[in-house]
């Protein structure tokens, strides 16, 4: 195995990679300042060895906060050509990475599919696929375990959800809790060890998906399968023993020259969820935050991107890397193309919330360039810089009256306006 | 003048009133505690002596949260029965309060019949009647202001903005903002300021207004109308010269028996905005704070109640007591019906968000129950208890395949049913 293959490596040795480049020009920042990330485990590149051409992307430290849309099939919705829609909507509302968690059709094919036409890194689920393959616990082996993460890295995906911190020992502190395993890879796995009374096969072959992760230089995404449900369930034992283990295996990835990144909670209420992100940057000494969500409130089907980005925004403010978008279907059903554009736009909302708050540097000129905008009322310029100018055009559209500078809201009673007038007086010296 | 007459007064003096014991009620705790909080002008409650039979709410102190939804005509759409609907939307969907700020048609007959139509408190902004009927600020007096308050107060108002701290002197702060002045009324007054060469009749006329107030214990909204309407514009000379007037005006409204909380911002970076909190409680002497949004980027039009509820999930964790609602229509047109319904949503996320983050006993519940429904996969009670159960029953209804208790997002694959089965094992003591 070539040594020189994983960004980690590479930064190590000091070797500037094409990756590394594409994030600098990216960010605006000196590439020594990705490099110098990358070789202390602070920021991963997820770049299979196999893929090129995409929008490289880097995760972590100072850079910006990053967004990911899950998309994929289920068992009742197992259409390609929806999936690969999902994909361009995500992509042109500005998700920085998706997910394919397809578990329904032609789960091989449909992979393929979407990292050939995803202009963006491509992260998978191996363990869902050996669920779908084979529901029953008792007829799968670790090396199914195994030899599903290798076909994953195989396929060409960048980054990969391995929940290799849940252990059998973790498995007790679940029964204070009120809904015990929501992870479908964690669940699954809980029911493996239980079945064959044997430690999580991710655990104990570790090594082995580190050799796997390393040969094509794919980011191991920690799982976390004991994640909290809801609220109640939240920063207890179980998640932070898995938190834990999350942060040795992690230190052991880097010793091999492995990229990794930790996955976050969930459910986590408002005055908990900066507690979950210094414990994370403690146990996992630095590495990137993936975090889903978190959700402040189990009450919002139907507005769980809403929840997802008051928890995300504050997380990400208090330093987490990469936030995984929720959709208004979440907890309800598969999302529709609508509702992965809603979801990545709330979670993008909270990133930049978050990049602004952080003191990126020119991070907020979009806002000052719409603030410039609104005060000389120039319409075209603050619908252009609107999130998603389409939706922003039609609501002004639907309210638009005969003056072309004023809106239905205030009319003539504009504010903007009468400051126009003011700021012209002022400036001629006509102070009261 | 009876000195007994408003709230405060009576709280004094050592006085229960039929709205503290309501106030009590409502939020399950000690009305003596409700009593103490208006007695030193942490609570205030808002309730016009004209007007009997509403649902009172107080707001401050260790309270719930209180969203606000404006409703209101403008110059376009100068419709009652359409304000009528967005009051009722805006009550179904859990607004403690609505505020008509009619700028259209026959305002004064439409502000009569939305406070005879709400069950909940009212609160308007005389000034925008003073604008609406004379838009000239040459023919504009101080009487007329202050007629348009009386108006107000004596047609059964329970709340009123009133911008008494935009002093003359604090024009200049101005020059350097990118967005000048945003509020409607803030811009107004300054324009009468310049024109006139007077200090504002708010101002100069605050004891007269006290006088109003205290004869119908109406609580005054001291607005901030130098509020940033950018986020480069936050917390700046401006804003907080006039919200340390504002500090003081409301002590002098206490002195006279007033009840009084501040309004404030607005569009302010998240870094700032427990910043914000921290400098109202400290000018203003805990008086209830009330903010409109914050909104954390300028960025969002068509999403800006997401961007709200960021900012006001935080405020309000630390601090801030009344959230103004955005609906996805700010900054791009009048809201209508279904912009409402998102709009108080969003809000009431924050809020409760906040509410649960504070500690306030109890207030977790709805999620406990939420959490154990999910646990046992009881789709109905999931779906009255969630935010919007008539969106989330059509989600789901829309997602809904052959089996009743899995959803299209995991289908057979669902982590709750495996969770059911290994806690039926695990309690059986068939651990690993």
């Amino acid at each position: 195995m070539d040594p020189n293959k994983t960004q980690l490596i590479a930064a190590q040795e000091g070797v500037v990679t094409e990756q590394m480049r594409c994030v600098a020009a990216d960010e605006r920042l000196d590439v020594e300042d990705i490099r110098a990330g990358v070789a202390c485990g602070e920021i991963v590149i997820p770049a299979n060895i196999g893929r090129s051409g995409i929008r490289w992307v880097g995760i972590g430290g100072k850079l910006r906060i990053k967004v990911n849309a899950n998309i994929g099939t289920s068992p009742y919705c197992a259409g390609l050509e929806a999936e690969l829609e999902k994909l361009a909507a995500a992509v042109r509302h500005g998700a920085d990475a998706v997910m394919d968690l397809s578990t329904g059709g032609d789960i091989h094919g449909i992979r393929k599919k979407i990292i050939a036409a995803s202009p963006v890194p491509v992260g998978t689920v191996p363990i869902y696929e050996v669920i779908t393959r084979e529901p029953d616990v008792s007829k799968v082996t670790a090396e199914d375990f195994l030899r599903s993460i290798e076909t994953h890295i195989d396929d060409g995906v960048d980054f990969i959800t391995v929940h290799t911190g849940l252990l059998k020992a973790h498995i007790p502190f679940l029964d204070s809790r009120i809904m015990g395993v929501v992870s479908r890879g964690g669940s699954f796995l809980v029911k493996w060890m239980m079945h064959h009374g044997k430690e999580n096969p991710l655990y104990t072959h570790f090594d082995r998906i580190l050799e796997l992760a390393r040969a094509a230089d794919v980011v191991l995404s920690l799982g976390d399968g004991l994640r909290p449900g809801c609220l109640s369930d939240a920063t207890d034992k179980a998640q932070l023993a898995e938190l834990k283990t999350l942060g040795k295996l992690a230190a052991r990835a880097g010793k091999k020259g492995v990229q990794v990144m930790i996955e976050g909670p969930g459910h986590v209420p408002l005055h908990q969820v900066v507690k979950n992100v210094k414990l994370q940057k403690k146990y996992c000494r630095g590495a990137p935050f993936y975090v889903l969500g978190p959700l402040v409130t189990d009450i919002s089907p139907g507005y769980d991107h809403i929840a997802g980005a008051i928890g995300g925004a504050l997380a990400a403010y208090h330093g987490a890397d990469f936030l995984c978008y929720l959709t208004p279907k979440e907890h309800l059903g598969l999302p529709n193309i609508e509702d992965v554009a809603e979801g990545v736009i709330a979670s993008k909302i909270a990133a930049h919330a978050a990049d602004i708050a952080r003191g990126l540097p020119g991070r907020d000129a979009p806002d000052r360039k719409m603030a410039e905008a609104r005060s000389r009322l120039d319409w075209e310029t603050m619908l252009g810089l609107s999130l998603n100018p389409q939706k922003a055009r039609a609501m002004r559209t639907e309210a638009l009256h005969d003056s072309n500078d004023i809106c239905s809201m205030c009319g003539e009673f504009c504010s903007a306006k009468t400051n126009r007038e003011l700021r012209a007086r002022y400036r001629q010296g006509d102070a009261p």
